[in-house]
């Protein structure tokens, strides 16, 4: 997030999320001690502590809550990759080797549970209950959707507000965690605590609209895994709903979706949408997104850091990684 | 628990902690509310609830929140039942298939997590940040313990103290949590809250040494799995150890130790243990931990819910299911 005045706004308490969630535990065996450290390092763009502490500086909550929120909702986030990258059978995330690459599934289905728990820990350290029952829910939030998913996977996922449920469990409910419980912590209630919730909603959805269509059209050496992946795994996402309402008909792609997945299947329909304005109509549905949020975060006291709350809106949309 | 009087002084609130449990959620999905419904009901002996229940009553905390705190510390023991089984490849627990024996591997650790989510909801019911501290440290030490075991299961584990570390973690530790935190809903600090400790630690340890008993002397049909599952999965209980330590080198256990788990083997090593008198020594140790429970409660207010207690660690030793 070069670029970004932000940075400079809140780059202390970014390197004490670090150290937080770098804390030692002395019960922890070595290798997961080395495991988490290796998730920790591998290029997490950490956009969602940023969020939380923009959001507390924003609103003047205490910093060293804001320093746990932000590590709680970072660590929970990274617990739920750990557990998708066994679910999806991933060998590589962000250019890195993932766990269950090297580790036994038991190993890291348990390495996972151990950093909900930590999660937990730090969620905990806010001293807030609100904060615990948002971070309950969202987790809640996370894996029911996660879980229609598996069970409706024999559907053909085309339907976009199919993919907008799906897209707001899997990434919104986290951007939200981070906006709502941050007013929590300020102690903000009301139309304020919505505003804070369409704010992490939209910003949330618009992020994950721009991660699926970088996976047409990113740099697969900073995407970090190969371009096409999911559709090699069958997941349809939005520049392929665009591409299909555009072109119904068209063969390239329908028949991934019909099952035919070999390397050049992918490639073809890869090209197929790349070529068309699909990409292009998704960038549009993020910027609408983004500028939701905007207009929600807006409504919030002007300083600074709102500033930043918006000229991360603006990011999240153009970002190339 | 039958002949036990404490079911008359809680089976109430023990009604409530099962509607609790089995509330609905609107965002889940059918399939994982089918299975949610199935584990409830399949037979859980409730141990945790009742400490939670009786605890709170002996020291006059909210009953409401009495109620979730031990549908928290419920639903986290399910959870980790599901994440347990799918590590193990557990195809049976108490008499009925696990989820894993049906479900995907994916599914079925989703729905693990969704337990830890709803479990941490319960958790924040409780409206107390002690409870959810407690209450995330509770399955940080769980999920170290398994991993400490999974790390280390290329030494043989004849040792004692490895033995009971690895016990207090799997077990000890969502008693303590039991008992203290419903010390924490009472407000009990100081000694009483150590007291609390050491009764959910002394108690959970002679329950869990109980249960490894039995995999050797119980009633198959009652405890609902194959006698000698543990000696078969190679792991090393307390009658196992009691029998190296009287007859370190008898062959028909150090075979199985040694890796020939045939069904043959373990038969063999079965009846080998069960004729000896290492079986009543283990059954003796748990009546000493009991004892320490009991010595701890007595530190603790006289009334009819601490003579539940106190009746509580006599039933667990006793117990042939």
């Amino acid at each position: 997030m070069n670029n970004v005045r932000f940075l400079e706004l809140i780059g202390e308490e970014l390197q004490r999320v670090e150290q937080r969630m770098r804390e030692p535990d002395p019960d922890r065996h070595e290798a997961v001690q080395d495991a988490m450290m290796h998730l920790l390092h591998s290029g997490g763009k950490r956009m969602r502590p940023v969020v939380v502490l923009l959001v507390c500086k924003l609103l003047a909550a205490d910093c060293e809550r804001a320093v746990s929120l932000a590590a709680a909702v970072e660590m929970l986030h990274t617990a739920t990759l750990v557990h998708d990258d066994i679910i999806d059978g991933s060998l590589v995330r962000r250019g890195n080797p993932t766990l269950n690459a090297t580790w036994s599934p038991g190993a890291t289905i348990l390495t996972g549970d151990y950093l909900f728990a930590r999660a937990a820990d730090l969620a905990a350290q806010t001293d807030s209950v609100p904060v615990m029952r948002l971070f309950a829910k969202a987790l809640m939030t996370i894996c029911n959707g996660e879980l229609q998913q598996m069970f409706n996977s024999d559907q053909r996922l085309v339907d976009r507000s199919d993919y907008y449920r799906r897209i707001y469990a899997k990434t919104g409910s986290l951007f939200v965690l981070a906006a709502e419980a941050s007013g929590a912590l300020a102690r903000v209630d009301g139309q304020r605590r919505l505003d804070l919730r369409s704010y992490g909603k939209e910003l949330g959805i618009a992020f994950q609209i721009v991660d699926d269509l970088l996976d047409f059209v990113g740099d697969e050496a900073r995407v970090g895994k190969p371009l096409g992946s999911d559709l090699a795994q069958g997941l349809v996402t939005l520049p392929t709903i665009c591409f299909l309402e555009a072109y119904p008909d068209d063969r390239r792609v329908l028949d991934v979706l019909d099952g035919r997945r070999s390397p050049q299947h992918i490639s073809v329909a890869l090209n197929a949408v790349r070529d068309s304005e699909a990409v292009g109509r998704a960038r549009d549905e993020a910027r609408q997104h983004a500028a939701l949020a905007q207009a929600a975060m807006l409504r919030l006291p002007d300083n600074e850091f709102r500033q930043s709350l918006l000229d991360l809106a603006d990011y999240v949309v153009q970002r190339e990684l």
